[in-house]
């Protein structure tokens, strides 16, 4: 609650974009919390945050740990944070009982996870070699100066560090941004990977006429076209039995009453654990938009904006997680992450795994997201085992 | 193209909103090119225009036709104007063949038929009772003066002329403002009446979560359902064989690509020449939307915003006209008006009849709104002819 002080907006909302002045003076606090609870502090070139906490055997890969910082534009409390803080919890826990694991323990804050500003989980995508530094500090922000000078403004441009920095496992604590758990009146979500994801933009191109005089067998609908596309296509993801589709936005030309559409614009949000499924659903979907339009006498244009491969976590930080979880007596189920993570980029390059916790109707990046204080410990009590589980035996592989 | 100088826009454009500088340049021009060959002009206290020919006998009522010449924003060159000017044809070919009929003839120009500033047709609803003069010169205009002050700036405020002035029959000649005739290579459509129209808009509610996370069974995705809504209604319509369904105007709430949409307002546009049919869809789809609302577990809200009953035209009328296209040896079809006029205002309480004829791809109320020479040249003339028919026999009820 004093870190959701800091970019603080009406309801209860956090305000905090990537790089802004108010995710400088977030990381300002968290060095304060946690500088005295470890041995050091790394900051890479594009403002990846690692505190390190010092092993038995300081030649052991470390086992990390983290979030993010930044929010959404008018954004919640928990989304983020509540990884960052529960490992500053965890930290604070062994300090307090002088735990000193053989595996030495890192608290990381990933750089820019929220695409408020600039795209998405940037800082993890230069960790796990996806991006490379120059390509994250010459974008361009949404409200104008580039990642780099941003980053430089508010003092967290760092040095490279990654051959040097060798990690054993990566845990992530997470709001579920979901109502299942909820639901299901479940602790912890034992999470097994993350969905794929596939957006398009659909284009439908009709021709307008008078509401009344033209007959409907001589109709370019654009509109009707959409509808009968987007009830088409939601009953193939419907009888898939996984995966989500949607359509969240839509605009229509002219958009007056009595004038028939002539043209409608909008996206499709697929996703789908299995890569597959993913590839199946795209055919299907393409086959069935150029069929509907061709009914409709419309014609269409798709372009792909983007396609995410789903995500598969390491099978024993799941394992830890969940033994974890059931030596502590919660409920729990395994679940897919129907969002994107950071954990979902350092999964490729270290064995990774996601712990969930439920949130207050599933809602997240709004300022009514929460998690009560129960919730918040389970999930941050798992965490605190799973780490001291990893960093003390030799279950993962390096 | 006289006439469509005054309030022209780009790309062949006309904007003359009713009661504007530009209607009263317009009226201007009428009275100019049609007071030498009429006997008398009279203006109504809301602005109607007659310019009378007496007849022979001038114990005989009247044989009225005309439309109007005020256009919507940026709407085409003939909705209207043509009704009119084909009036003022006849007007000159009877003056230059000096002909004079047993019932006097009159042109009219209805004040305000669009409704760029007012409501719809205004001013035939004063001439037939629908409305008091006080209710329309009270009305205030979307860009702010009332109906009152508009016309006394113009300067055609007259006086109450009703009781005085009897008519025996009103024809009204227009662009179709579909393609029906010209998709048949027809040169006259024989309009046997308008169809009814119902409009309503709906608003679908649902909750708004990620697009990733809230599993398909357990959302309230309101633009699925109103794309459901949308299909299903349509299928409806289509199986009626008759009448027009049209969803023109569509908000998605909040409308981001990554969010399931929270809420829904769409406006339907149902019209059907048969009464019945137009009651038992609006019963029909208010059960279909809740129903459909439902399963998505969405909740409606459904305010109908009109219901005006089809019009019946007078046999007489539309028999003088048929036996005069075919006369001329013109192809021609009965239809339905899709699309509302004066006439239907008129027919309530004068025998009534319309004559349609082809427009380019059906287009209308737009700056392409476009008709040949020769389609508009054999609307004139089946326009003259009938009106002859119907000012030299007694034909018509009085």
């Amino acid at each position: 609650m004093e870190m959701a002080e800091i970019g603080k907006t009406s309801e209860n909302g956090v305000t905090r974009a990537a790089l802004s002045k108010e995710d400088g003076q977030a990381r300002d606090l968290l060095c304060e919390w946690a500088k005295p609870l470890v041995d050091q502090m790394l900051v890479d070139e594009v403002g990846n945050m690692f505190f390190i906490k010092k092993g038995a055997n300081p030649n052991l890969p470390l086992v990390l740990s983290g979030s993010h910082l930044d929010t959404q534009y008018h954004g919640g409390r928990f989304d983020g944070v509540y990884g960052v803080l529960g490992v500053l919890e965890v930290l604070k826990t062994l300090h307090e009982n002088q735990i000193v694991p053989d595996h030495g323990l890192g608290l990381v804050n990933w750089s820019n996870e929220e695409e408020a500003r600039y795209c998405p989980a940037m800082g993890s995508a230069v960790f796990s070699g996806k991006l490379t530094p120059r390509q994250v500090l010459d974008c361009e922000a949404s409200d104008g100066p580039t990642y780099g000078i941003s980053l430089k403004d508010i003092g967290y441009n760092g040095e490279k560090i990654t051959p040097s920095l060798k990690v054993k496992a990566y845990l992530e604590l997470h709001i579920e941004q979901g109502p299942v758990l909820e639901n299901e009146h479940l602790d912890i979500g034992l999470v097994t990977g993350a969905q794929g994801q596939l957006t398009m933009d659909v284009t439908i191109r009709g021709e307008a006429g008078h509401a009344g005089t033209v007959p409907m067998e001589m109709r370019a609908d654009a509109l009707s076209c959409a509808a009968e596309i987007i009830s088409q296509c939601r009953s193939k993801v419907l009888k898939m039995d996984q995966g989500v589709m949607t359509v969240g936005k839509m605009e229509v030309e002219p958009n007056s009453r009595s004038t028939i559409p002539s043209n409608v614009v909008f996206g499709m949000d697929i996703r789908n654990p299995n890569t597959q499924s993913l590839e199946e659903l795209k055919n299907q979907f393409i086959t069935e938009i150029a069929s509907i339009s061709q009914k409709h006498h419309c014609s269409e244009d798709i372009v792909i904006r983007s396609f995410k491969a789903p995500t598969e976590f390491d099978e024993i930080c799941i394992n830890v997680v969940e033994s974890s979880a059931k030596k502590l007596k919660y409920g729990l189920r395994r679940m897919r992450s129907g969002a994107f993570h950071d954990a979902c980029m350092i999964n490729a390059i270290i064995p990774t795994g996601m712990i969930f916790t439920p949130c207050l109707k599933g809602v997240s990046h709004h300022p009514s997201e929460f998690a009560s204080q129960g919730q918040i410990f389970r999930g941050a009590n798992t965490l605190l085992h799973s780490l001291l589980e990893l960093s003390q035996k030799e279950k993962v592989r390096p």
